[in-house]
Protein backbone atom coordinates (compact mmCIF):
# COMPACT_ATOMS: atom_id res chain seq x y z
CA UNK A 1 0.00 0.00 0.00
CA UNK A 2 1.34 3.84 -0.75
CA UNK A 3 0.76 4.81 2.57
CA UNK A 4 1.71 8.68 1.40
CA UNK A 5 -1.54 8.23 -0.67
CA UNK A 6 -2.95 6.70 1.48
CA UNK A 7 -2.84 9.61 4.06
CA UNK A 8 -3.15 12.03 1.73
CA UNK A 9 -6.68 10.64 0.73
CA UNK A 10 -7.85 10.38 4.68
CA UNK A 11 -6.65 14.26 4.69
CA UNK A 12 -8.41 15.21 1.38
CA UNK A 13 -11.84 13.61 2.70
CA UNK A 14 -12.06 15.47 6.00
CA UNK A 15 -13.86 18.47 5.29
CA UNK A 16 -12.94 20.46 8.66
CA UNK A 17 -9.37 20.78 7.29
CA UNK A 18 -10.71 21.80 3.98
CA UNK A 19 -12.66 24.42 5.73
CA UNK A 20 -10.00 25.73 8.12
CA UNK A 21 -7.82 25.70 5.09
CA UNK A 22 -5.02 23.13 6.43
CA UNK A 23 -2.78 20.80 3.90
CA UNK A 24 -0.65 17.86 4.54
CA UNK A 25 2.40 19.47 3.29
CA UNK A 26 4.90 16.32 4.18
CA UNK A 27 4.70 12.57 5.29
CA UNK A 28 6.98 10.34 6.44
CA UNK A 29 6.88 6.31 7.29
CA UNK A 30 6.55 8.07 11.32
CA UNK A 31 5.76 11.39 10.61
CA UNK A 32 3.63 14.02 9.51
CA UNK A 33 3.34 18.06 8.74
CA UNK A 34 0.54 20.11 8.52
CA UNK A 35 0.19 23.76 7.22
CA UNK A 36 -2.55 25.73 7.62
CA UNK A 37 -2.17 29.45 5.81
CA UNK A 38 -2.56 32.19 9.03
CA UNK A 39 -6.40 34.29 7.64
CA UNK A 40 -7.89 36.74 9.73
CA UNK A 41 -11.04 34.12 10.88
CA UNK A 42 -8.78 31.75 12.18
CA UNK A 43 -7.55 34.32 15.01
CA UNK A 44 -8.54 35.28 18.73
CA UNK A 45 -9.58 38.42 20.43
CA UNK A 46 -5.80 39.82 20.20
CA UNK A 47 -4.94 39.29 16.56
CA UNK A 48 -3.14 35.59 17.43
CA UNK A 49 -3.97 32.57 16.18
CA UNK A 50 -6.51 30.83 17.91
CA UNK A 51 -5.56 28.26 20.46
CA UNK A 52 -8.57 26.29 19.19
CA UNK A 53 -6.97 26.03 15.57
CA UNK A 54 -3.24 25.30 16.91
CA UNK A 55 -5.19 22.35 18.90
CA UNK A 56 -6.28 21.02 15.87
CA UNK A 57 -3.16 21.67 14.11
CA UNK A 58 -1.43 19.25 16.81
CA UNK A 59 -4.66 16.55 16.82
CA UNK A 60 -4.47 15.97 13.41
CA UNK A 61 -0.74 15.82 12.74
CA UNK A 62 -0.50 13.57 15.72
CA UNK A 63 -3.21 11.60 14.16
CA UNK A 64 -1.10 11.27 10.30
CA UNK A 65 2.27 10.75 11.92
CA UNK A 66 0.48 8.01 14.20
CA UNK A 67 -1.41 6.22 11.62
CA UNK A 68 1.72 6.20 9.13
CA UNK A 69 3.90 4.46 12.39
CA UNK A 70 1.46 2.00 12.68
CA UNK A 71 0.59 1.32 9.10
CA UNK A 72 -3.02 1.82 8.69
CA UNK A 73 -6.44 3.23 9.98
CA UNK A 74 -5.86 5.70 13.50
CA UNK A 75 -7.22 7.90 15.59
CA UNK A 76 -6.24 10.19 18.22
CA UNK A 77 -7.64 9.31 21.39
CA UNK A 78 -5.97 11.97 23.84
CA UNK A 79 -3.60 14.45 23.29
CA UNK A 80 -1.98 17.74 25.76
CA UNK A 81 -0.89 20.74 24.29
CA UNK A 82 1.31 23.45 26.15
CA UNK A 83 1.33 26.80 24.43
CA UNK A 84 4.82 28.22 24.43
CA UNK A 85 4.44 31.66 22.38
CA UNK A 86 1.28 33.15 20.48
CA UNK A 87 1.57 32.56 16.88
CA UNK A 88 1.49 35.82 14.59
CA UNK A 89 2.94 35.47 10.98
CA UNK A 90 1.81 33.57 7.39
CA UNK A 91 1.79 29.98 8.72
CA UNK A 92 1.42 27.79 11.11
CA UNK A 93 3.10 24.50 10.84
CA UNK A 94 2.59 21.50 13.03
CA UNK A 95 5.26 18.25 12.88
CA UNK A 96 4.49 15.64 14.70
CA UNK A 97 6.69 12.54 14.96
CA UNK A 98 5.70 8.74 16.55
CA UNK A 99 8.33 7.99 19.71
CA UNK A 100 6.65 4.82 21.19
CA UNK A 101 5.34 2.61 18.73
CA UNK A 102 3.32 -0.48 19.60
CA UNK A 103 1.41 -2.83 17.33
CA UNK A 104 -2.07 -0.84 18.24
CA UNK A 105 -0.91 2.06 19.53
CA UNK A 106 1.92 5.05 18.87
CA UNK A 107 2.95 7.27 21.39
CA UNK A 108 3.27 10.98 19.29
CA UNK A 109 4.87 14.37 19.76
CA UNK A 110 4.36 17.62 18.05
CA UNK A 111 5.94 20.65 17.45
CA UNK A 112 3.91 23.92 16.09
CA UNK A 113 5.63 26.70 14.92
CA UNK A 114 4.41 30.10 13.68
CA UNK A 115 6.64 31.21 10.12
CA UNK A 116 6.51 34.80 9.78
CA UNK A 117 8.69 35.57 6.50
CA UNK A 118 12.21 33.38 7.20
CA UNK A 119 11.70 32.91 10.82
CA UNK A 120 9.94 30.23 13.22
CA UNK A 121 8.65 30.44 15.89
CA UNK A 122 7.52 27.47 18.69
CA UNK A 123 4.35 27.83 19.47
CA UNK A 124 2.93 24.82 21.19
CA UNK A 125 4.76 21.38 22.06
CA UNK A 126 2.00 18.38 21.89
CA UNK A 127 1.98 14.81 22.69
CA UNK A 128 -0.69 12.13 22.45
CA UNK A 129 -1.61 8.69 21.57
CA UNK A 130 -2.50 7.30 18.58
CA UNK A 131 -4.61 4.02 18.34
CA UNK A 132 -5.24 1.72 15.23
CA UNK A 133 -8.86 1.42 13.94
CA UNK A 134 -9.41 -1.79 11.73
CA UNK A 135 -11.04 -1.73 9.18
CA UNK A 136 -14.40 -3.19 8.04
CA UNK B 1 -17.71 44.66 36.29
CA UNK B 2 -20.20 42.66 34.43
CA UNK B 3 -18.35 39.74 34.21
CA UNK B 4 -21.13 37.97 31.83
CA UNK B 5 -21.01 40.89 29.29
CA UNK B 6 -17.44 41.02 29.62
CA UNK B 7 -16.65 37.53 28.72
CA UNK B 8 -19.83 37.53 26.22
CA UNK B 9 -17.63 40.98 24.41
CA UNK B 10 -14.24 39.00 24.31
CA UNK B 11 -15.77 36.07 22.74
CA UNK B 12 -17.80 38.33 20.13
CA UNK B 13 -14.44 39.45 19.45
CA UNK B 14 -12.73 36.03 19.08
CA UNK B 15 -13.19 35.74 14.41
CA UNK B 16 -12.27 31.91 14.84
CA UNK B 17 -15.33 31.77 17.24
CA UNK B 18 -17.92 33.08 14.51
CA UNK B 19 -15.80 31.32 11.80
CA UNK B 20 -16.87 28.06 13.61
CA UNK B 21 -20.44 29.25 14.43
CA UNK B 22 -19.89 29.03 18.41
CA UNK B 23 -22.03 30.45 20.82
CA UNK B 24 -20.74 31.06 24.31
CA UNK B 25 -24.39 29.96 25.54
CA UNK B 26 -24.24 30.17 29.62
CA UNK B 27 -21.78 31.57 31.82
CA UNK B 28 -21.41 31.27 35.79
CA UNK B 29 -18.51 32.24 38.37
CA UNK B 30 -16.47 29.69 37.54
CA UNK B 31 -17.88 28.12 34.77
CA UNK B 32 -18.79 28.41 30.97
CA UNK B 33 -20.62 26.50 28.45
CA UNK B 34 -20.03 27.33 24.59
CA UNK B 35 -22.19 25.80 22.03
CA UNK B 36 -21.69 24.67 18.28
CA UNK B 37 -24.24 23.56 15.79
CA UNK B 38 -22.93 20.64 13.89
CA UNK B 39 -22.34 21.14 10.27
CA UNK B 40 -21.13 19.04 7.46
CA UNK B 41 -17.67 21.23 7.49
CA UNK B 42 -17.27 20.27 10.89
CA UNK B 43 -16.82 16.95 10.04
CA UNK B 44 -13.73 14.48 9.65
CA UNK B 45 -13.67 11.48 6.98
CA UNK B 46 -16.03 9.26 8.95
CA UNK B 47 -18.86 12.02 9.43
CA UNK B 48 -18.15 12.53 13.13
CA UNK B 49 -17.32 15.77 14.52
CA UNK B 50 -13.57 16.50 13.53
CA UNK B 51 -11.49 16.31 16.76
CA UNK B 52 -10.00 19.44 16.40
CA UNK B 53 -13.26 20.95 16.23
CA UNK B 54 -14.06 19.39 19.70
CA UNK B 55 -10.81 20.38 20.99
CA UNK B 56 -11.41 23.99 20.39
CA UNK B 57 -14.92 23.87 22.21
CA UNK B 58 -12.70 22.08 25.20
CA UNK B 59 -9.75 24.65 25.08
CA UNK B 60 -12.08 27.78 24.75
CA UNK B 61 -15.02 26.93 27.24
CA UNK B 62 -12.13 26.27 29.57
CA UNK B 63 -10.37 29.77 28.77
CA UNK B 64 -14.13 31.27 30.06
CA UNK B 65 -14.47 28.98 32.79
CA UNK B 66 -10.64 30.44 34.01
CA UNK B 67 -11.52 33.63 33.24
CA UNK B 68 -14.78 34.04 34.57
CA UNK B 69 -13.08 32.79 38.22
CA UNK B 70 -10.26 35.03 38.02
CA UNK B 71 -12.08 37.39 37.34
CA UNK B 72 -10.66 39.06 34.02
CA UNK B 73 -8.49 38.30 30.70
CA UNK B 74 -7.23 35.09 31.02
CA UNK B 75 -5.80 32.44 28.35
CA UNK B 76 -5.36 28.70 28.60
CA UNK B 77 -1.71 28.20 28.80
CA UNK B 78 -2.19 24.21 28.48
CA UNK B 79 -4.79 21.24 28.43
CA UNK B 80 -5.04 17.66 28.37
CA UNK B 81 -8.27 15.71 26.05
CA UNK B 82 -9.26 12.79 26.07
CA UNK B 83 -11.93 11.72 23.34
CA UNK B 84 -14.39 9.08 24.56
CA UNK B 85 -17.00 8.87 21.88
CA UNK B 86 -17.79 10.03 18.47
CA UNK B 87 -19.87 12.84 18.42
CA UNK B 88 -22.79 13.10 16.17
CA UNK B 89 -25.96 14.88 16.51
CA UNK B 90 -27.47 18.42 15.95
CA UNK B 91 -24.71 19.92 18.27
CA UNK B 92 -21.71 19.93 20.51
CA UNK B 93 -21.34 21.62 24.03
CA UNK B 94 -18.67 22.27 26.29
CA UNK B 95 -19.23 22.98 29.62
CA UNK B 96 -16.21 23.84 31.97
CA UNK B 97 -16.07 24.56 35.25
CA UNK B 98 -13.13 26.34 37.28
CA UNK B 99 -11.33 23.28 39.95
CA UNK B 100 -8.19 24.70 41.81
CA UNK B 101 -8.75 28.92 41.51
CA UNK B 102 -5.56 30.66 43.01
CA UNK B 103 -5.07 34.29 42.46
CA UNK B 104 -3.64 34.42 39.25
CA UNK B 105 -4.20 30.49 37.82
CA UNK B 106 -7.13 28.36 37.90
CA UNK B 107 -7.56 24.87 36.35
CA UNK B 108 -10.60 23.82 34.96
CA UNK B 109 -12.24 20.67 33.92
CA UNK B 110 -14.40 20.32 31.07
CA UNK B 111 -17.18 17.83 29.37
CA UNK B 112 -17.84 18.05 25.88
CA UNK B 113 -21.04 16.46 24.63
CA UNK B 114 -22.83 15.37 21.36
CA UNK B 115 -26.90 16.55 21.51
CA UNK B 116 -28.73 14.82 19.64
CA UNK B 117 -32.37 14.75 19.34
CA UNK B 118 -32.72 14.81 23.84
CA UNK B 119 -30.04 12.14 24.08
CA UNK B 120 -26.90 13.50 25.34
CA UNK B 121 -23.42 12.14 24.39
CA UNK B 122 -20.50 12.38 26.75
CA UNK B 123 -17.49 13.04 23.96
CA UNK B 124 -14.65 14.41 25.72
CA UNK B 125 -13.30 14.94 28.98
CA UNK B 126 -10.12 18.17 29.17
CA UNK B 127 -8.39 19.51 32.00
CA UNK B 128 -6.28 22.48 31.58
CA UNK B 129 -4.74 25.50 33.17
CA UNK B 130 -5.51 28.93 32.76
CA UNK B 131 -3.81 31.60 33.89
CA UNK B 132 -4.22 35.72 34.46
CA UNK B 133 -3.40 38.13 31.41
CA UNK B 134 -2.90 42.05 32.78
CA UNK B 135 -4.60 44.38 30.80
CA UNK B 136 -1.76 47.14 29.91
CA UNK C 1 -15.94 -12.25 41.33
CA UNK C 2 -16.09 -10.28 44.30
CA UNK C 3 -13.89 -7.05 42.73
CA UNK C 4 -13.23 -5.72 45.85
CA UNK C 5 -11.35 -8.18 47.39
CA UNK C 6 -10.00 -8.66 43.57
CA UNK C 7 -8.86 -5.20 43.63
CA UNK C 8 -7.33 -5.48 47.80
CA UNK C 9 -5.25 -8.52 46.94
CA UNK C 10 -3.97 -6.84 43.81
CA UNK C 11 -3.10 -3.66 45.99
CA UNK C 12 -1.54 -5.55 48.28
CA UNK C 13 0.29 -7.72 45.74
CA UNK C 14 2.13 -4.07 44.88
CA UNK C 15 5.66 -3.74 46.97
CA UNK C 16 6.04 0.08 45.89
CA UNK C 17 2.23 0.38 47.39
CA UNK C 18 3.41 -0.85 50.86
CA UNK C 19 7.04 0.94 50.37
CA UNK C 20 5.43 3.72 50.95
CA UNK C 21 2.62 3.20 53.04
CA UNK C 22 -0.22 3.12 51.14
CA UNK C 23 -3.62 1.61 51.95
CA UNK C 24 -6.68 0.91 49.47
CA UNK C 25 -8.84 3.02 51.78
CA UNK C 26 -12.17 2.47 49.25
CA UNK C 27 -13.90 0.76 46.38
CA UNK C 28 -16.70 1.33 44.62
CA UNK C 29 -17.95 0.59 41.56
CA UNK C 30 -16.38 2.69 39.29
CA UNK C 31 -14.25 4.32 41.79
CA UNK C 32 -11.25 4.16 44.10
CA UNK C 33 -9.65 6.07 47.29
CA UNK C 34 -6.06 5.71 48.50
CA UNK C 35 -4.57 7.44 51.63
CA UNK C 36 -0.97 8.10 52.27
CA UNK C 37 -0.20 8.46 55.87
CA UNK C 38 2.37 11.62 55.96
CA UNK C 39 5.64 10.80 57.14
CA UNK C 40 8.97 12.83 56.57
CA UNK C 41 10.73 10.82 53.69
CA UNK C 42 7.72 11.55 51.54
CA UNK C 43 8.77 14.82 51.11
CA UNK C 44 10.38 17.52 49.07
CA UNK C 45 12.93 19.89 49.95
CA UNK C 46 10.49 22.86 51.36
CA UNK C 47 8.81 20.26 54.01
CA UNK C 48 5.80 19.32 51.78
CA UNK C 49 4.80 16.30 50.03
CA UNK C 50 6.99 15.33 46.98
CA UNK C 51 5.10 15.56 43.52
CA UNK C 52 6.31 12.24 42.95
CA UNK C 53 4.30 11.02 45.61
CA UNK C 54 1.44 12.77 44.58
CA UNK C 55 1.27 11.72 41.32
CA UNK C 56 1.49 7.68 42.34
CA UNK C 57 -1.88 8.28 44.52
CA UNK C 58 -3.03 9.25 41.40
CA UNK C 59 -1.69 7.32 39.46
CA UNK C 60 -2.74 4.27 41.02
CA UNK C 61 -6.06 5.60 42.50
CA UNK C 62 -7.09 6.18 38.65
CA UNK C 63 -5.85 2.10 37.59
CA UNK C 64 -8.11 1.02 40.34
CA UNK C 65 -11.00 3.64 39.53
CA UNK C 66 -10.54 2.02 35.80
CA UNK C 67 -9.76 -1.52 36.38
CA UNK C 68 -13.12 -1.46 38.99
CA UNK C 69 -15.28 0.09 35.99
CA UNK C 70 -13.90 -2.25 33.52
CA UNK C 71 -14.45 -5.18 35.73
CA UNK C 72 -10.77 -6.74 35.71
CA UNK C 73 -6.91 -6.59 35.36
CA UNK C 74 -6.41 -3.12 34.49
CA UNK C 75 -3.33 -0.72 33.96
CA UNK C 76 -3.00 3.46 33.74
CA UNK C 77 -1.72 4.19 30.05
CA UNK C 78 -1.49 7.83 30.40
CA UNK C 79 -2.19 10.29 32.82
CA UNK C 80 -1.94 13.93 33.23
CA UNK C 81 -1.92 16.16 36.61
CA UNK C 82 -2.25 19.97 37.99
CA UNK C 83 -0.79 20.46 41.56
CA UNK C 84 -3.10 23.22 43.14
CA UNK C 85 -1.54 23.66 46.53
CA UNK C 86 1.32 22.35 48.54
CA UNK C 87 0.24 19.17 50.49
CA UNK C 88 0.96 19.54 54.22
CA UNK C 89 -0.93 17.48 57.48
CA UNK C 90 -1.52 14.23 58.04
CA UNK C 91 -2.67 12.17 55.16
CA UNK C 92 -2.66 12.34 51.64
CA UNK C 93 -6.05 10.87 50.37
CA UNK C 94 -6.70 10.39 46.73
CA UNK C 95 -10.12 9.63 44.98
CA UNK C 96 -10.65 8.66 41.63
CA UNK C 97 -13.89 8.01 39.56
CA UNK C 98 -14.02 6.67 35.95
CA UNK C 99 -15.91 8.98 33.67
CA UNK C 100 -15.69 7.40 30.05
CA UNK C 101 -16.10 3.83 29.97
CA UNK C 102 -15.99 1.70 27.17
CA UNK C 103 -15.31 -1.99 26.74
CA UNK C 104 -11.92 -1.80 27.04
CA UNK C 105 -10.98 1.32 27.90
CA UNK C 106 -11.64 4.20 30.91
CA UNK C 107 -11.21 8.03 31.43
CA UNK C 108 -10.76 8.77 35.02
CA UNK C 109 -10.85 12.04 36.59
CA UNK C 110 -9.00 12.03 40.33
CA UNK C 111 -8.55 14.58 42.96
CA UNK C 112 -5.55 14.02 45.87
CA UNK C 113 -6.27 15.87 49.43
CA UNK C 114 -4.26 16.81 51.99
CA UNK C 115 -5.82 16.27 54.83
CA UNK C 116 -4.70 18.42 58.58
CA UNK C 117 -6.53 17.94 61.29
CA UNK C 118 -10.03 18.59 59.74
CA UNK C 119 -9.39 20.20 56.85
CA UNK C 120 -9.51 18.91 53.51
CA UNK C 121 -7.17 21.00 50.86
CA UNK C 122 -7.34 20.08 47.31
CA UNK C 123 -3.59 19.47 46.25
CA UNK C 124 -3.71 17.85 42.79
CA UNK C 125 -6.61 17.40 40.07
CA UNK C 126 -5.66 14.59 37.36
CA UNK C 127 -7.33 12.47 34.38
CA UNK C 128 -5.74 9.37 32.83
CA UNK C 129 -6.88 5.99 30.90
CA UNK C 130 -7.19 3.11 31.64
CA UNK C 131 -7.13 -0.12 30.03
CA UNK C 132 -8.07 -3.81 30.37
CA UNK C 133 -5.46 -6.42 30.38
CA UNK C 134 -6.20 -9.88 29.14
CA UNK C 135 -5.09 -12.32 32.03
CA UNK C 136 -3.69 -15.75 30.65
CA UNK D 1 26.04 30.75 40.67
CA UNK D 2 27.01 27.22 40.33
CA UNK D 3 23.83 26.29 38.94
CA UNK D 4 24.79 22.08 38.84
CA UNK D 5 26.29 22.76 42.74
CA UNK D 6 22.54 24.86 43.46
CA UNK D 7 21.11 21.84 41.75
CA UNK D 8 23.05 18.82 43.63
CA UNK D 9 21.71 20.65 46.69
CA UNK D 10 18.56 21.28 46.03
CA UNK D 11 18.48 17.09 45.12
CA UNK D 12 19.98 16.04 48.09
CA UNK D 13 17.32 18.05 50.23
CA UNK D 14 14.85 16.01 49.06
CA UNK D 15 13.81 13.51 51.53
CA UNK D 16 11.24 11.47 49.12
CA UNK D 17 14.52 11.29 46.47
CA UNK D 18 16.79 9.70 49.05
CA UNK D 19 13.97 7.14 49.93
CA UNK D 20 13.51 5.67 46.88
CA UNK D 21 17.01 5.63 45.96
CA UNK D 22 17.34 8.46 43.43
CA UNK D 23 20.35 10.12 41.90
CA UNK D 24 20.78 13.09 39.98
CA UNK D 25 22.89 11.66 37.44
CA UNK D 26 23.73 14.48 35.22
CA UNK D 27 22.55 18.45 34.60
CA UNK D 28 23.03 20.80 32.16
CA UNK D 29 22.08 24.19 31.30
CA UNK D 30 19.13 23.35 30.20
CA UNK D 31 18.68 19.58 31.22
CA UNK D 32 18.80 16.64 33.88
CA UNK D 33 18.81 13.19 34.20
CA UNK D 34 17.80 11.00 37.65
CA UNK D 35 18.73 7.19 37.78
CA UNK D 36 17.17 5.17 40.21
CA UNK D 37 18.50 1.52 40.72
CA UNK D 38 15.41 -1.11 40.47
CA UNK D 39 14.73 -2.58 43.42
CA UNK D 40 12.14 -5.08 44.35
CA UNK D 41 10.20 -2.52 46.50
CA UNK D 42 9.82 -0.11 43.95
CA UNK D 43 7.58 -2.86 41.69
CA UNK D 44 3.76 -3.38 41.07
CA UNK D 45 2.20 -6.97 41.44
CA UNK D 46 3.72 -7.96 38.10
CA UNK D 47 7.28 -7.81 38.58
CA UNK D 48 7.61 -4.49 36.42
CA UNK D 49 8.71 -0.65 38.18
CA UNK D 50 5.72 0.89 39.40
CA UNK D 51 3.95 3.60 37.19
CA UNK D 52 4.05 5.83 40.56
CA UNK D 53 7.61 5.57 40.75
CA UNK D 54 8.04 6.05 36.88
CA UNK D 55 5.80 9.45 37.35
CA UNK D 56 8.07 10.60 40.22
CA UNK D 57 11.26 9.90 37.97
CA UNK D 58 9.22 12.16 34.97
CA UNK D 59 8.07 14.85 37.78
CA UNK D 60 11.47 15.47 38.96
CA UNK D 61 13.36 15.47 36.25
CA UNK D 62 11.08 18.17 34.31
CA UNK D 63 11.64 20.19 37.40
CA UNK D 64 15.11 20.29 37.16
CA UNK D 65 15.67 20.54 34.00
CA UNK D 66 13.13 23.59 34.13
CA UNK D 67 14.80 25.40 37.24
CA UNK D 68 18.35 24.77 35.30
CA UNK D 69 17.17 26.52 32.06
CA UNK D 70 15.42 29.11 34.12
CA UNK D 71 18.36 29.50 36.58
CA UNK D 72 16.75 29.05 39.95
CA UNK D 73 14.02 27.86 42.39
CA UNK D 74 11.39 26.29 39.93
CA UNK D 75 8.66 23.41 40.91
CA UNK D 76 6.45 21.65 38.00
CA UNK D 77 2.75 22.33 38.38
CA UNK D 78 1.71 20.29 35.75
CA UNK D 79 3.04 17.44 33.87
CA UNK D 80 1.60 14.58 31.54
CA UNK D 81 3.06 11.38 31.13
CA UNK D 82 2.50 8.08 28.69
CA UNK D 83 3.95 4.80 29.37
CA UNK D 84 4.71 2.69 26.45
CA UNK D 85 6.33 -0.36 27.57
CA UNK D 86 7.55 -2.11 30.89
CA UNK D 87 10.07 -0.96 33.21
CA UNK D 88 12.61 -4.00 33.78
CA UNK D 89 16.41 -3.99 34.45
CA UNK D 90 18.61 -2.46 36.84
CA UNK D 91 17.95 0.90 36.68
CA UNK D 92 15.65 3.71 35.23
CA UNK D 93 16.72 6.87 34.28
CA UNK D 94 14.46 9.91 32.88
CA UNK D 95 16.41 12.54 31.14
CA UNK D 96 14.45 15.99 30.31
CA UNK D 97 14.86 18.78 28.83
CA UNK D 98 13.89 22.48 28.40
CA UNK D 99 12.12 23.32 25.08
CA UNK D 100 9.97 26.32 25.16
CA UNK D 101 11.58 28.60 27.74
CA UNK D 102 10.00 32.21 29.16
CA UNK D 103 10.58 34.43 31.90
CA UNK D 104 9.21 32.42 34.37
CA UNK D 105 7.98 29.34 32.71
CA UNK D 106 9.53 26.47 30.98
CA UNK D 107 8.23 23.38 29.12
CA UNK D 108 10.10 20.08 29.31
CA UNK D 109 10.12 17.33 28.24
CA UNK D 110 11.09 13.95 29.61
CA UNK D 111 12.14 10.61 28.22
CA UNK D 112 12.13 7.20 30.96
CA UNK D 113 14.56 4.33 29.64
CA UNK D 114 15.02 0.67 31.30
CA UNK D 115 18.47 -0.03 31.58
CA UNK D 116 18.90 -3.92 31.21
CA UNK D 117 22.38 -4.85 31.02
CA UNK D 118 23.83 -3.08 28.15
CA UNK D 119 19.95 -2.25 26.72
CA UNK D 120 18.19 0.78 26.81
CA UNK D 121 14.08 1.04 26.07
CA UNK D 122 11.86 3.70 26.59
CA UNK D 123 9.45 3.45 28.79
CA UNK D 124 7.73 6.74 29.00
CA UNK D 125 7.38 9.85 27.61
CA UNK D 126 6.25 13.14 30.10
CA UNK D 127 5.70 16.82 29.09
CA UNK D 128 5.50 19.34 31.53
CA UNK D 129 5.23 22.98 32.89
CA UNK D 130 8.14 24.54 35.62
CA UNK D 131 7.25 27.55 36.98
CA UNK D 132 10.16 30.02 39.07
CA UNK D 133 9.46 29.86 42.31
CA UNK D 134 10.32 33.60 44.06
CA UNK D 135 12.80 32.83 46.72
CA UNK D 136 12.24 34.61 49.97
Amino acid sequence: MDLEKFAQDIFDSQPFSQFVGAELSKVGTDSAEITVPITDHLKQQHGYVHGGLISYVADNSITFAGGLALGGNALTSEFKINYVAPAVGQSLVGRAVAKGVGKRQAVCQCEVYAIDGDRETLCAIAQGTVVSVSRA
